[in-house]
């Protein structure tokens, strides 16, 4: 398992409970928050590997880098044992529409798919009051049905879970990732020195209103459990790219 | 423009002279080196925006951020022109196969892409020995062909050029993102302190070897046009998985 919101956030820490009375779960995570850290590696410094304890008990291993820094040290480095799927999470907060790129957390699962592994992504989705229970809980059921060797190369699932407890979410549904971005703009200040510099917002976009979108389903009450794949082609354009492009000197 | 190799890198450079005898240009880099630092954008600390300047010369905007942030505050609130293009690069070393989930000037060029603009990455496909003029002359001509207004929405163009001079270049291919990944490990030393820390590193591995794929265009001595999107989607996964799901209380 990892995050992006560090080894020390609860969304790692009652899923590891959760998933730990069925599972033998092994903890890899960033020694502080990384969110919006998106799919970056370290690689002009090293990286250092801490276990975590609280009294006598381990937590698992903390690691000066990112998300997916963690799982290539917790693969190739730290594990001993053969590891079966690769969990991120849960993240504090939705991991919807474009999301997904900036996410350390699904970068995080993405990381476990190009190393070849089964990957999920789990974020609670409400960063202002979180619910981690249900969807640990959502996690440990899914995963008694779901057989992850059931995931192609390259491929994770991400999936994000209503923050509500168990007996409210609707039920689930596989759903797409939809376009849903965010209108962004900045605030400038002047620093004491007189500089000018800025604080980045963005406004949440939805225009991609399918019912199928991964927004839709959380907006019903479903968990979205959408495949995602680390290759970005775009065979139609290719396609017309090669129309548009011919009789041109190559 | 921008890039990931920072505002003072030799690719930023050449690109932006050459491109400037037929274009306007503004460009907006990170202060210093942010290589493989993916998608990351900056949500917890502000950003700095300072002219660059040689002599009398601007070179254009350094951010103390990532690809991605200078994209948002460059169209947003440095450029006071409506841009037509997002360029990120010439990038020092090849973008190809898995390479783009990690690369910031990859991330750079997609990011406009989710802003709603035309944009194109553009890497010199060698890290120790790059040619940076063919790879910008490339770009110069492709540019008076080629009607980026044609580019759906979410989608960019990841283009690698060979490092040889233009009249050595074959030609060019509409390429896809191949599979090529890293096979990566980790090289132990013992800090000062008597900790272990690891150093990442990383073999190629090229398990993809179709004619259409981006490293075989750059093998055989061609320039590498990929299409790629931000929509991450494996429909035909999702439909399995909605069969394998079947009968599964929702």
């Amino acid at each position: 398992m990892t995050n992006d919101d560090g080894i020390m956030s609860p969304g790692i820490a009652i899923l590891a409970e959760t998933l730990s009375s069925e599972h033998d779960v092994i903890v890899v995570a960033p020694d502080v928050e990384r969110s919006a850290t998106g799919h970056a590696i370290t690689i002009r410094t090293p990286l250092w590997v801490k276990e975590v304890k609280l009294g006598r008990r381990s937590l698992g291993y903390a690691i000066n880098g990112t998300p997916a820094d963690c799982v290539k040290l917790g693969l190739l480095a730290i594990s001993k044992r053969h590891i079966d799927l690769v969990v991120s999470g849960i993240n504090r907060g939705p991991n919807l529409g474009t999301d997904i790129l900036y996410s350390g957390t699904v970068s995080g699962a993405l990381e476990g798919a190009i190393m070849g592994k089964p990957a999920i992504a789990i974020s609670c989705a409400n960063w202002n009051d979180p619910l981690y229970e249900s969807s640990a809980e959502f996690l440990l059921e899914f995963l008694k049905a779901y057989d992850a060797r059931s995931m192609p190369d390259m491929t994770a699932l991400n999936i994000n879970v209503p923050a509500v407890p168990s007996d409210e979410i609707r039920g689930w549904q596989v759903t797409r990732q939809s376009r849903r971005r965010y209108k962004d703009y900045f605030e400038e200040r002047k620093d004491p020195f007189g500089e000018s510099y800025y604080w980045m917002f963005g406004d949440i976009v939805e225009d991609d209103p399918g019912s199928d979108s991964d927004y839709s389903a959380i907006r019903e009450g479903y968990v979205s459990i959408t495949p995602i794949t680390a290759m970005m082609n775009v065979p139609e354009y290719a396609a017309e790219l090669r129309r548009l492009l011919e009789g041109v000197k190559r």
